[in-house]
């Protein structure tokens, strides 16, 4: 439904704009416009046509045009092809969806913020190679994942203002019909879904997908990190955390499961070899290819939605999470009985904190 | 739906194996079996749990409990861990999967069969880097890919056949409620299943199911390569072969694309990096993964449907093929030109298509 | 030894830094600085060790420590760790591979800006899912291959520009031997190799390092759809352009094989699933990653080195690039007659072309 | 020089079968044969020739020509393409890789073999998502690995014998100067190398390659699961063992570096992947790719040689591991003590372990 939504919202601005440089008539745009909602359309006979024309846009074009007055039916898809639908279409989709995902997000940065605060001077062992190596502070660990986590949403949000954009170029990218009002044709559909323009059409140069589905691979495996972190540091061997919901045991009462952090790991696996998948798929031959481009509106998707999973599970394992102090500090006093010292010199953790969270502040200013 | 009912089959199973040798009553495993139906859960409900907890199966278990009379309830999952129901249920839902996967594959078999015998000495341009290079026959074409696939789904049954076992080992692999009976209490599920018997159990050593995915992997791949000499050869420039049903286009009419061909290959791309997600997944920590195992669930089952499609869809790629002679000639007559002979020399290609259409037939039997 | 010279780069660079705010004396800096001189180390040495060790630094460090005078001595690796010497190594062995390969994607631009411009106005068959679509230009055609490679140059040289920094933290990131003054050698470290300063040691957050590959799999994926372009459009079925360079062959003496678009296409093909184990290496344990991040090194090198081999390449299929005039018109007369109009309308395309120019001017400035 | 050898051990086999079918003298196929050493070759010239012809064996076949007498100058090479020699060679170097890598593997067996033995009963908390679950005997972890060890090699040894096949079809797979004496002539040939012998000619169906890849991918899979849990027991925190020859620290003398395990898992961290690239160019166009062929090359070296990293590696990790009973105790007491028993039940662990150890037995046989 979201991705029918999405090709309505297209076919509804393309009138718009087509009547804006002239092509066709206000009142036809605005009739186009008017049915141009999802609930007007069948999905399971859109699905059906799609397997069949290995394209939805064929079925949601012809039912339009059966739904708009006569006089408004060469207003309907004017000079598009399904590619401009289906690329406007997943944009616009992946747009909305990073909203929701941008807001875990943040959730679980603000979580961060405030362990690394609550813990800038807390002595935690350091383990390198899962040995205990030299003493650190818990904050200091908190504050690096956040740092990379507000790193990585920076790069996605420099993705989203700048690499969404339309798609319109017609059959073969020249856009035929326009004459050579092209470029503003695409300029005022760009306009009408508050998108980027693209220099020109990008029918098999797929950059930008690319580029949108790499920076949620980044953020996932920045999240994954944290994931990994609380699940290891809440194992019963080191148990100086637990997240605040652990979950259960079918076999093991006695069990506290650090789920969250388990479910995001899992979710966060199956991202990078998705995102391989896209970049896999860029040799997009001539005009139009014959099967890398269909391949990436499922991965696309599993993609947003799997990151999506990844943001929600880990702000569960991180908020509300459980620090137990006195362990935390008996593991700091067994290495320092093996290394032979009793004092703590935790030199720039601190120091490394405190720029975390400054940077950390004046990004969300 | 399915993966509840394989769960179900597995819980109905385990207290028919207890009962054979011992450990609960027959009554009992009556009892629990007679509840082991899918309409009797309510599977949003269990999908919040499995968000909860990290695995569905302790909401399943829980009512599966309250359906069975109170002298049954000890008789339910007896011994097992989420892990045991999880892993038998996604091998018996393998297992159905690649009936139907199968038979399609076997139509895309017999359709290269067929070509394979009707061209056998049918003149066509062979192709090497996409320069014409010397003469072979479409014939031989069929066969070597007859051979592909035939090979490659041997393959797949021997995985079938051999590694799609059950699991059972309890929350830490050692069966503890079943004293030193454990191995026969694998050995009587098995048999209740029909599946395989392990060594041991396999909670963290996933070779079985990276197995069934390399070879579905290995399938897909070979009917791609169909396609896409499907794609290459009904392009307008070669037009030697068209398909059957032909797609449209939503702006030009004139086109005939090789919609199936193009859907195969829009499936088939997005596998590889699926079995890669397995094969990473597989280094799972002691007595169970924190986070790997649960990543095979989603891809596992992606794995299947996708491979799936690209069956589905090869099959409407080939069968019924149009083969367009004159081109094919047209095209043989001009590389002729090109290396000033009249002579069509395709040395042992006949005796190729033979070799390839027995060993068909001895594997057929 | 580029990767030698460049752990010795950061050696001296960190002593410098020392002395810089005070840790050290200029004249022991001065010292080790004259001693990190790759010629002065036994690679085979170096090696043996690092199997053994599981990271070449102790031998490096070992053998400085051994070169420089004695009262020199304890101003070698001074509180850094091995991951510090190696993680900024990489950078700079990173940053240096750069510059050829830009230069190369640079040269490629320019080829591609050139056909753009020539071929402006040339009518060129366009080609949707291998079928003959409708009338496009072949300048068309090269702009939006030049605009994507464009944007994909500017993506690289955003990370190399803002995400390759130094690394520096100390056994767990606190840099303990430094006080507080911890971010001000950093500081200083940046500014002696000329590298980004991160905000805090990035020892187990390694979106930098994944940055880079993923800008790179995304030139190569802008590359190889121009490889595949000039591979199609030179088979000998369409045969509209053929490569400055073609390839023979060990059997066939007339085939003119676009070897450069094949090697291109080669290279390219390897490149994503290398960028997704940089994205599965993301989730690094605690304070040091005990496998992952180890398995980065081999990673980065080959995506660099198959860039490298990508561009080459590509250059060699588009450079000289010979254009069949008549073929090409040939080919639209054809389609011409099948869609029975003898009017050719490439609508927008020599507007696109002019917008691609412009950009790629304004960037080139 | 492995690949050059292997090359002109085709070449010599292919001069010895085409006399024994008749098509050569003998006396020539001796000359052939006595010119095929590869210290005849000149490298680097043979590497040049590669990037400009996208083919090495050009240059080999060429120099060949020249070395031996004018009068078996045309048994040189006869009616093979250049795939035939790179395909079969990439089998043999393939099938003479696996020898130190199967021995490697072998010892790893052992190794676990002999510590599922020696701790049959030692009790051991088994670890689910790392928490503490229930108690099982060491000797049943490891003999659970020994298991997929056994079965991984099983699998591999199946594609050794089975699918590693000479390849010969000449330059469109139809061996057009064989006449119809093609399948008589691979037969010979397949002799010759003791290679198996194909069906068909296989140059564009790639399973052979992509089983030889996934059964590696697997086998590693395996391994780095039991390196995995090498470096998780050897941690400071778990402390239950310890490798026999630990890495060092660059600054820190007290650590005790889980080294060999942690190479293990870098090296087997880049596998999945390239398994990946290896079943991603499987679609290969009609009678030769353009691209997909030529990314094989390096492919499958890489995983040949990682393969062999994480073997070897591995087999450092487990050869004379220490066992710490005392802590491995400690561990246990303290999980009885949280579940409130005094009772250790290990169920069926001994059970399962002498099972594990009898197939291994008659696996070895």
């Amino acid at each position: 439904v979201a991705w029918l939504q999405a090709m309505l919202d297209f076919e509804a601005a393309l009138a718009r704009a087509s009547a804006n440089v002239g092509l066709v008539e206000d009142a036809q745009a605005q009739d186009v416009a008017a049915s141009c909602r999802a609930e007007l359309f069948d999905l399971d006979q859109i699905g059906r046509s799609a397997a069949a024309e290995a394209t939805p846009v064929i079925a949601v074009v012809a039912r339009l045009r059966d739904l708009v007055p006569p006089e408004a039916r060469n207003a309907v898809h004017l000079g598009a092809t399904s590619q401009d639908a289906l690329d406007t279409a997943a944009t616009l989709v992946a747009r909305r969806a990073l909203q929701p995902l941008l807001s875990q997000v943040s959730a679980v940065a603000e979580a961060l913020a405030e362990l690394a605060r609550a813990y800038r001077d807390a002595p935690q062992v350091g383990r390198t190679l899962l040995q205990h190596a030299a003493v650190t502070t818990f904050g200091a660990a908190c504050a690096a994942r956040l740092v990379a986590v507000d790193e990585a949403v920076a790069a996605l949000c420099a993705v989203r203002e700048e690499r969404l954009a339309v798609q319109l170029g017609g059959p073969v990218g020249t856009l035929g019909h326009a004459g050579t009002a092209g470029p503003r044709l695409v300029a005022e559909l760009a306009r009408e879904l508050e998108l980027a323009e693209p220099v020109v059409p990008w029918h098999t140069t797929r950059g930008r997908m690319v580029e949108l589905s790499a920076a949620l691979g980044l953020l996932c495996g920045e999240l994954a990190a944290i994931a990994q972190d609380v699940a290891l540091l809440s194992s019963t061997d080191i148990g100086e955390v637990s997240v605040a919901a652990p979950g259960g045991s079918s076999s093991m009462p006695h069990k506290r499961n650090p789920a969250p952090a388990v479910l995001a790991l899992a979710c966060a696996h199956r991202v990078p070899a998705l995102v391989a998948t896209m970049l896999a798929a860029m040799p997009q031959e001539l005009q139009r290819s014959a099967g890398r481009w269909q391949a990436e509106w499922g991965t696309l998707t599993d993609v947003l939605s799997l990151a999506g999973g990844v943001a929600y599970h880990c702000r569960r394992a991180v908020e509300g999470l459980r620090v137990d102090d006195e362990r935390m500090a008996a593991n700091v006093a067994r290495l320092l009985a093996v290394t032979g010292t009793d004092v703590v010199d935790v030199g720039s953790a601190g120091a490394f904190v405190d720029r975390a969270l400054d940077a950390h502040t004046r990004r969300a200013r």
